[in-house]
């Protein structure tokens, strides 16, 4: 693309008003960044003016280049370059940062301001969701068009997101596949909030880089050329690129550039007046942007319209004779499923068991797989052992890009490159590990829950039963610990119907995480003749057994345990105890169903209530209540055959069984007010 | 230290001693990882028998050099070099591999085998561990006596560990602090689960750690001569070691040497026979230990009480004439803690308020640093917010080992290394952050809870009420989340004077994790003469404020929330509903007291139970029963200040004071069997 020549008086205008309203915005809410947006308020200049192709007017145009701001604290230079570049964002909406309703929030944040990509803030998370935008490019472009899809994904990053683990892994993984979509400007302003980087950062970081097989570009970061430089060697390299732009924090600050003090509150009314003065600006006028800097930033808009309008155009020729990759594209783009895409989901029969969950999941998958084309995923490293493998499917390597994603051992990327595929307009994302190292990538999977977005973790090896690899392998606190996380659905089938359809739900659901808990070890497929259809895992919980004779007691289980509390069942009944089982697969969903439902798959009226779950008990007395019982993990497991730990931690029929009669013998003998 | 000549013969038949016991273990427990052992044999020769000053016959001697196996799936190598070295392991606890109560768990357990140094499993913990060991012995050298603790840290890694972000950051940090006694040899065996490497791993590994200053060293692997030389090369230098030995899996192997198969399951009966025979074994014999190998071996012992005996004869002479650093070390070695250690905590009056916890904590640390010498701690890049600086002190750094620590913006490693620090006999470790960021670090947070470790977590800006940061900085789902890891103590306080019992309990708690979680926001003092003393904060919760008149209402709640609390009480007292106010600083602490305690605290008569705390209130029903209601926050936060959110939130006085109102008015309307 030829570009007009840079006109450096008018880009310095620009980019001081840039510097200022971040400034002056930080000031008014006495709170927030001045230091990087105004250092680099060059960097977002040149990248909306002269090399993004975007279209202001259409913030979510599926061609555009995305731009993600991982040093996610410098939002305001976001904030003033979406709005000079005529982005729905006021200059009131720059006032308003950081209070409440604003778009312009303290971080950036997805669905609040138009042109935000994705929520950042978390150091490390908007480079790793950038290697998954850039993967989500070059999947549509091999899969659906690669003229369609040829864009590029940029990302700012400071020292912060590079000290972070995650940025290595997913710097590494963005080099082994040679992703030459993504650009990567790092900041290096040498300071950070304890002072200078040297105190704990001496990395040589381009060599790091080079390791990685990145392309490395080193420009000074006032140098509008040297950057345009850059910028257009990035572009014509097959690797993706890292461009070191050295900056100085807080410049032309005259008493905080190259300050911690600049990092992280507002430089103070003297201060900032100071800084005026220094380039020649009026101290005493704020938020001030004059028509020049408007006009000359009106032309994002123009261009963005023109660049918009010739991709429309090409995909309307497209459309005359569409392949099958760009029908798949066209029907899922929004969000939705292609039409009886669960129809063929398998049904499984007693005959079928004993079916680890993970293997029943394995087998449901590869039936989605076949049709639902924009389906990917992998795993971190676990594949044999998820079933996350899509038979018949390519890899996604360097050289090509397929369904079977390998994300190596590195679960924080796998994390952040899902939320990057659910940023790609059409794709549904899954991920898998054990569920004990979901410990390793908690952060993306909040963001994801934040932004309401849908990637699908299957997390397999559930408990303590998974065996002889130990209490290091052997969730515990990590179904309450994703329980507690907002906007997340936690679903623990009990057997490979139950998986079939949490898988359903997870597919389904398009606006927020879902996670799979599934087990290692063989499970009975629950008799559809005797138990209740595994459809009532759409509510969240429902009763797979019912009482026989008058309701005594209630047994609540999740997953394998579903089967021990059935057990449980047989042997109450056979000594006349009334037993009903409720499975309560997905808590988010049933504490979504009426009262009603709920009321009467729990009856309020009985409170000899056993829940049974190989997982720490928090949250459970919220369903058997304070005179109920869990039984449950109170410390970690240990190294031995699945089989023998769940004898060893009591989670037997028999044990269960005792349990409810200890518990049916004491609410006879106490009276009411025996809550404690 | 001169050695003896290397006996290619005895060395030869003690590594494939070492290589059949870990695969005839394997084989025998039916499940296990026979590959890696197998090729690391070698090595785990060269470092036990030659390298490493060690004895066997105490496992904890002080002065002794560490190994860490942070590819935790070989630990059948492990437990097969100690069983040689003549740990306390016997060939019998080897044949129970992975068996319940065994020694020789499936994962290396610390306090499980002699001989063990840290947990490992999950990939990249031990690399950080040894990191923090690393540490722990410069410090000691520094503060204590060079002479005493000049031990080495070796660690033996696959490339798992090197893909894991956390390694990166260990690994930059450890070349920015040129920690010369850290030696880790990566096993590149080009295999993982998946399959080859190259699947997902390309990166150039020497570059990469030559980026980060250390020493890189090239060997063959099953070349003990180039293995010598790197060894003695890596003991030279100032920096840390990296030495790439290029191994094969399951060397030998007939159809499984350099497959993916040889990694995580036995190699099969027929397999494990071809390849005994191809080392000219007996096929048919398992768990052979020929006498020449057990004699050969034997010398470790020798070596090894002489080597001790050396080191107690010095600290004898040391202690006739002891510096000050070496009597806070003997005080100290046990965990002991110094006489007098907590007398002069500070006592705060309601006129130090409006001060926040976290600037409480800051001054009790600093009182508590003045009164045990062997305290350090820092942050990761937030030591101004977390008020964690130790004043006065020295930071650690390459020339010198202070006791601020500077971690960087690296909260994973910060975990690994705190567990490394608190593996330090005599050492008390802290590091701190922001609350939200303790999502970057509980897979080393579990570590320490699972091996009783006791570093202290200072866990800053615990709620929405942090304000402007918006809801990527704002906690919701991590009480909870931490409320669920067993063994870990999580205590909230509300006001500077609970703050200083906080930290008591943390510094006396040798024996397990605590998590200090504190308020950004000032908060008021809670006046000593009119609510119950702080101490209450020794049973986890306890009766701030009594009712007046008959108990009507209890209202529980955490740090900030319990002025909250505090003043709701106010305004329903003063309508003649008689509340009280528990605060409920640390759950495990008071789930531990006596059921007549609890029972007095939270009378069971009083239903009318409102907990308020601004965090998901997973959990809660616990104490407030199915009848009670929690105050909590149901999503996410929001960009703000933080008064503003508070309000918006519903934590105010009036919006509890409502609730209590609708609880009491609703559970006169309804039968007792409303629970639902």
């Amino acid at each position: 693309m030829t570009r007009e020549p840079l006109d450096a008086v008018l880009a310095r205008s620009t980019i001081d008003t840039l510097r200022f309203l971040a400034a002056d915005a930080v000031e008014r809410a006495r709170s927030g960044h001045p230091g990087t947006p105004m250092e680099a308020a060059p960097l977002a200049y040149l990248l909306y003016r002269r090399h993004l192709r975007h279209n202001p007017a259409d913030p979510a145009w599926p061609g555009r280049d995305r731009l993600v701001l991982s040093c996610g604290h410098a939002s305001m230079l976001l904030y003033g370059v979406l709005h000079l570049a005529g982005y729905a964002l006021s200059l009131d909406d720059l006032k308003n940062f950081r209070q409440l309703h604003s778009p312009a929030a303290g971080h950036p944040e997805f669905g609040h301001a138009p042109g935000v990509e994705t929520t950042t803030g978390p150091l490390g998370q908007g480079l790793g969701v950038s290697v998954g935008m850039a993967m989500g490019g070059r999947f549509l472009a091999e899969q659906v068009s690669a003229e369609l899809f040829n864009y590029r994904v940029y990302a700012l990053c400071s020292d912060g997101d590079l000290m972070e683990g995650l940025s290595s892994e997913a710097a590494s993984l963005a080099g082994h596949l040679h992703l030459g979509n993504l650009i990567v400007v790092y900041l290096d302003n040498r300071i950070t909030i304890e002072g200078e980087t040297s105190l704990a950062f001496s990395e040589q970081v381009a060599t790091r880089f080079l390791a990685y097989d990145w392309q490395v570009l080193q420009v000074e970061g006032e140098n509008l050329t040297e950057i345009e430089m850059a910028l257009n060697a990035a572009k014509a390299d097959p690797r993706p690129s890292l461009i070191i732009a050295r900056t100085h924090i807080a410049p032309g600050a005259p008493t905080k550039q190259d300050s911690a003090e600049a990092h992280g509150a507002p430089l103070g009314a003297e201060e900032l007046a100071a800084t005026k003065s220094a380039y020649g600006w009026d101290p005493h006028q704020s938020f001030l942007v004059s028509e020049e800097v408007r006009a000359h930033m009106g032309a994002c808009r123009t261009r963005g319209r023109h660049l918009q309008q010739q991709w429309q155009e090409l995909l309307r020729d497209l459309e005359k004779n569409p392949s099958a990759g760009l029908l798949n594209w066209l029907r899922s783009r929004d969000g939705a499923l292609p039409e009886g895409w669960d129809l063929h989901l398998p049904a499984f029969g007693a005959a079928d068991g004993p079916l680890a969950t993970r293997q029943a999941s394995g087998i449901v998958l590869n039936a989605l797989a076949a049709r639902l084309p924009l389906l990917l995923g992998g795993s971190a490293d676990l594949a044999p052992s998820t079933n996350t493998s899509l038979k018949g499917e390519r890899s996604f390597s360097r050289t090509g890009s397929g369904r079977n994603l390998h994300f190596g051992v590195r679960e924080h990327a796998m994390g952040a490159v899902l939320n990057g595929l659910s940023h790609t307009p059409g794709l549904i994302a899954y991920g898998a590990t054990f569920l004990i190292f979901s410990d390793y990538m908690r952060p993306p999977m909040r963001l994801a829950a934040m932004m309401g977005l849908a990637p699908i973790y299957v997390f397999t090896h559930d408990s303590i039963a998974l065996g002889e690899d130990g209490p290091t392998h052997q969730p515990v606190e990590q179904l309450p610990g994703l329980r507690a996380l907002p906007n997340l659905h936690v679903i623990r089938p009990a057997d490979a119907n139950e998986t079939a359809e949490a898988w359903r739900l997870a597919v389904e659901r398009r606006n927020g995480p879902t996670a799979l808990v599934l087990s290692r070890q063989g499970l009975p497929v629950l008799d559809p003749d005797r138990y209740a259809p595994a459809d009532g895992v759409r509510r969240g919980g429902y009763v797979l057994a019912e009482e026989e004779g008058d309701l005594q007691a209630l047994l609540l289980a999740t997953g394998a345990e579903v089967h021990v509390a059935l057990a449980a069942r047989e042997l109450l009944q056979a000594e006349g105890v009334a037993t009903r089982v409720v499975s309560l697969p997905c808590w988010e969903k049933f504490a979504e169903q009426a009262e009603s439902y709920r009321r009467q798959v729990l009856p309020p009226s009985c409170r000899a209530r056993v829940a049974i779950e190989a997982a720490s008990p928090l949250g459970w007395e919220r369903w058997v209540g304070t005179e109920g019982e869990v039984i449950g993990m109170r410390g970690f497991g240990a190294s031995a055959p699945g089989a023998v730990l769940l004898e060893h931690f009591g989670f037997t029929p028999e044990a269960v069984g005792k349990r409810v009669k200890e518990l049916l013998a004491r609410s006879k003998d106490v009276n009411p007010d025996a809550q404690s």
